[in-house]
């Protein structure tokens, strides 16, 4: 599942065979992620994918849309979680449970675009459009957290911000060391960060 | 307690009057933080602290050298933790507690020398020393969840080590968010941190 297709743009099959949009943005982001997006320029680009300048821009038009291809991938996974049924109906509780286990998935499968999106500094408008969607789904998880709260079913001797940021914390540091295809599954993980966060490590 | 004195080093009151080595090295850690340490010159690092590059060299031999200072300061206080009797004697459960109650206290108390080092990148001999003593800490707080799972403390049905990069991570993320002097103390982050892992957040 690490190679989940790019879902928002038809696959444009321009330029060399070999490469399409898609195969482009897989190796570009992982570039950006091991050099950093600023310092990787279009000519760097072209030498890891073997290709000229020439032939990237067949399929993107600059180094921006690279970016924001990769973003919108990232975010539209995680945006998608928060629109599924079992976020929006039920116990606060069991939705937001819902929202942990399908971002762990989003983390899992698409984890050099998420590790590009939590890198990001917001210098450039692409950027800062990409953290304003991250900060709005980061809003949308607090709001689930307060709900969880008021209903009773998560405690309210922790202060809910921190509980917030402590979830995504424990959440996006998975992007750090998580290997796809190794002996730790997604579901498992996703299990076990489940019961870490919600029952916690000590035995009853 | 953000402003810690470098406790390794005596305070070497050479250069300009108002500088000594603890202030250029707080400042030269800032400047690293936000621009990066490969990014940043001798000669940015001046222009920061208003004075002349000969002016640094007064206090410190090279960049190198104020980089292998910040890192000694986040990691001997890491290290430090560690050798701490709660740390030491007793269940391994109320060892492991200690040393995330400890391991916040360094985090919040030195934070600008902790997110140096944790976004470290190993690319030269200073970075790769401090990256095998931040490795060989994580080991050690590594084999106090293996004991406290052996002593059946804390559960069996969680992967050991990925408790022990959940915890890391959830510990870690603290850097991205907490500012300290503003309404959340370093004591009560730390008791949430404790709660939410050991005991999760659901309501009992």
């Amino acid at each position: 599942m690490a190679s989940t297709p790019v879902e928002q743009e038809p696959a444009a099959r321009r330029g060399r065979p070999g490469y399409d949009q898609q195969s482009v943005l897989t190796i570009a982001v992982d570039v950006f992620n091991r050099h950093g997006y600023e310092a990787t320029s279009m000519g760097v680009l072209a030498e890891q994918l073997g290709i000229s300048k020439s032939a990237i821009y067949h399929h993107v038009p600059s180094k921006g849309d690279l970016l924001r291809l990769a973003l919108d991938h990232a975010l539209g996974g995680l945006e998608a979680v928060l629109t599924e049924s079992g976020a929006t109906e039920g116990k606060a509780d069991a939705r937001l449970e819902h929202v942990v286990r399908g971002t762990i998935a989003v983390l899992t499968e698409r984890l050099p675009f998420v590790t590009l999106l939590l890198r990001l500094r917001g210098n450039t408008t692409v950027e800062r459009e990409a953290l304003e969607r991250r900060r709005s789904f980061d809003r949308q998880v607090s709001a689930l957290v307060d709900a969880a709260r008021t209903e009773g079913s998560i405690r309210s001797d922790l202060d809910p911000r921190t509980i917030t940021r402590l979830l995504f914390g424990t959440i996006n540091s998975v992007v750090e060391w998580y290997k796809p295809g190794g002996p730790l599954t997604a579901e498992k993980l996703a299990d076990d960060v489940v019961t870490m966060v919600f029952d916690g490590l000590h035995r009853r």
